[in-house]
């Protein structure tokens, strides 16, 4: 049985139960703290020297990390995964687009103001993410407007990957409420069958 | 024929031009000045409004951005790119350890350093992303002291994804000198048939 090593309450861990549910794939989830620099002790990073959650383990042999990767490892084969070519592609292009130009921002903004308070000396930074995090809602708002989903008129791992931080970017100081689409989007989503709401509890 | 929009000193467009080399795919090449602000005109938007490159275009209809996701679009069915599977996630999980641990340090304080001139204004964060690009080559070096290539002992569009700006990394301040294993893989890539020097005039 699958084990994935992560806090359900950061966006990226949140995926893979998110899929997981969806996908009704059996699992056992084991909480790390990163606050308490669980994933910077020896036994953590002999089966990931990056440092970081989430982490699947496939076997005693096999780790896999990259929330992104995982995705795409777990639901191939499934209807959240097309098969090849420029559909598959496009999944591929929304999940970079959400690593590079979605999470740095809204994930990032999100943690200094939940999990860090929001301290003086991060406001700065707070503040400067604030542009990028509204750059990258436009883009899919833009997209939103033209497909159901971001890929087309079906759910795919895309739309797990942006969902996760889309979903609480009012935790980073995002208000949703001048993307429409991305609303409507969300409650879609949230209305899939085997949901489940981003919790500790429901780890 | 494909289209690709890009500058060949940019890595993250650099590595569309590698991979094409290697597998021998025709296209052509239309080169874009960012620094011109070519990427943020209308006419650029209409076809990727997150204005970045590169860009691949497919045809009149259907254009790919995200790097990363046009080296697997482009690889795919060729040895660069295996099948499925764990083997086909660890591509991946690499890939996006590229563009989250290792481009927004090793790229960025390139970009500042080389395109920049390193500015006084800038000279605080250039500083400040040396040791997270040392994180990411200390966790490469780590993987090729055990295997020739960064999934085994086959080249993948992982090595490309890699490639790209860690062989030019000293123009981001970060001496290779203590990763000998990512040399001598360097130097691997550098040899495979088709290779290509990163050179505006190999457009």
């Amino acid at each position: 049985m699958y084990r994935v090593y992560g806090d359900m309450l950061s966006g990226n861990c949140y995926k893979i139960k998110l899929l997981m549910c969806l996908l009704n794939i059996e699992h056992e989830w084991q909480h790390v703290d990163i606050m308490a620099g669980e994933t910077r002790t020896p036994e953590f990073m002999a089966i990931n020297n990056n440092a970081k959650i989430p982490l699947l383990k496939i076997d005693d042999a096999n780790y896999l990390s990259e929330s992104n990767a995982i995705l795409n490892f777990l639901a191939e084969g499934s209807e959240y995964l097309p098969d090849s070519g420029l559909a598959r592609a496009r999944v591929l292009q929304w999940q970079f687009f959400e690593q590079y130009s979605h999470e740095p921002y809204i994930a990032v903004a999100r943690f200094i103001n939940k999990f860090l308070g929001l301290p003086a000396d991060r406001q700065q930074e707070y503040n400067d993410k604030q542009s990028g995090g509204h750059k990258a809602l436009a883009v899919m708002e833009q997209q939103l407007l033209k497909t159901v989903y971001l890929t087309g008129e079906s759910p795919t791992i895309a739309d797990i990957s942006l969902y996760a931080y889309t979903h609480v970017a009012d935790e980073g100081g995002f208000s949703l409420k001048q993307y429409p689409s991305i609303i409507r989007w969300c409650a879609d989503i949230a209305a899939l069958p085997g949901y489940v709401v981003m919790a500790r509890e429901n780890a």
